[in-house]
């Protein structure tokens, strides 16, 4: 099995409404690195799992209209609780809606907060 | 798939006496920086794997009385040869020993011990 | 010359509401990862710097009520650009006004935004 | 499931000649950081899963004659195109055809290429 | 003192035809991950050393006729032996050139060639 | 000025026998990642400030017999609290101590201790 990883960033406030989460109850704010892994089990003619530069847009354009944003007021985000294992998998069925069906084993996103605690989501393609 | 890791790290002393390991059979030490993934096949009302903090709080506890010490006076660790591997079961089970059963699908540690080595140890729970 | 480091972090939200900043003027937020270097010409008698775990106290105490917050709000940066740069001297003057006299030869804070980007500011100490 | 991972790197010259590279069709390079990661079921009587100096050697032998090479006058590697993903699939078997049958379960090499994009090729071992 | 810092990379091939370089005399290649640090003493207007997208334009301007070549057939390197220290003090005289005069104190830049090797060219600016 | 680094480490156990240091006064151990660096005005002939492989075994020789030891037992060490700051000077002189005279403008040794504390001395060379 092959895998090609492309990372990016994002900045956004947040705040988590549940008393679970303390002080993060507050709004506050993160620079999330993400990480997009694509899945594949056989590479194609040109030796690759998909080329780097339409991956790394992939994932650009799952990332866009989060990016310098406040996530509080994100439409489709409305009474989500933006953890980062949420976000991981907002972002992972973004680009999964956007690669062709039968090509891909599955994809993986990672969404590493701060340098001690990151956040992933694998998901399976058929 | 869900996966929340955090990071701790913990300063210990050992020797690895084995005429395999050379020059580590003498005593010397390592800083240990520990990654603990959980895995968890679907997110709780609050989105999450697990909190963050009680991630944090458990790893620093399977840490705790290794950390600071000369792992050759550990009377759990006597007559075992502390490498790195062995280190990341030891500290997996520990946690997997403080986990409610039935909502992890399993963890991961891993042990890195210089910027070119390090070992994971992976346990499903069922 | 000496030099000791030591690293935390902070996760904020703020807005920088000045045309040059396109979309940085919206309100959004950063993990900014925090070194603070403390430099000191002769080590005293305990062959240290600082003690790590009293720089570590201090830096968090410089971050304490910054971090987890909308900076927007904070009235001691009211009307402040809370760029990196403003940012990692604020921080510096903090700890540099809990420092006694005459010791340390000067600090440096470092705010790292994301993998691409980083600001510091130098304060030389009389 | 143990896992033992290790780290070296190569640095190349090549071109990928196929119109779909754009500017990496001209004759570049790269840094390799590589990281050779090999599975284990059980420990044996080291209580390891491979020794960290047996698997550097095995991994610094994979790299050996690509090192400072122009990988466009390999001849193993005439008419390939010389991609990421197949440069660790070389790698990986590489490796695979030096290790004992039946002690290990797999193994996975990982060839980071620039912060921000690296492949996988993951090889399980009967 | 400020200090803003922005990173990019660069792919190239090369070779370094003098004796003392071994078997880095063959046409071989590397990534250069490339820091640019610009120093203010004093920050403007708007609470900034310089534009992150100022700076990391003209970063990309000064690698842009470098990045996915091999500098052996470069003009302007021609006869040059394109070591890393080189490389670093061309990057930088190619920004101070588009810098304008009397704003920033000095620049420094880094070229990371691997993990266990880098290379910085300083230059105070009057 | 132009900087050349080269990294390397070593694992080592000590203690540090001094109240202010907590559980620090036991046995215990560090990998200390070990960063030299040499400053030098000008390039000679060959557009390096030292040779990479040349620097990398002074950093070798300098770090060899303190390397997986206790250096609680250490003849040079007795009596000296090898705290990391004192480590780097160690090192630092030991490195000087290799250098020819005249050519070199200064030296910089860091030693990290972990991900998040680290330690710098800086030695001027006339």
């Amino acid at each position: 099995m092959y895998r090609l990883t492309v990372r990016d960033h994002m900045m956004i406030a947040h705040s988590l409404p549940h008393p679970a989460f303390g002080p993060a109850q507050q709004l506050h704010g993160a620079t999330y690195v993400v990480e997009l892994a694509i899945d594949r089990a056989e590479l194609g003619e040109k030796g690759i799992v998909i080329d780097i530069g339409e991956a790394t847009g992939l994932l650009r354009d799952a990332l866009a209209d989060l990016d310098y944003t406040n996530l509080d007021d994100h439409p489709e985000l409305a009474g989500v609780l933006t953890t980062t294992e949420t976000l991981a998998r907002v972002v992972a069925e973004r680009v999964a809606g956007r690669l062709p069906a039968g090509t891909y084993a599955g994809l993986e996103v990672t969404l590493r907060e701060h340098p001690d605690a990151w956040a992933t989501y694998s998901l399976p393609l058929s």
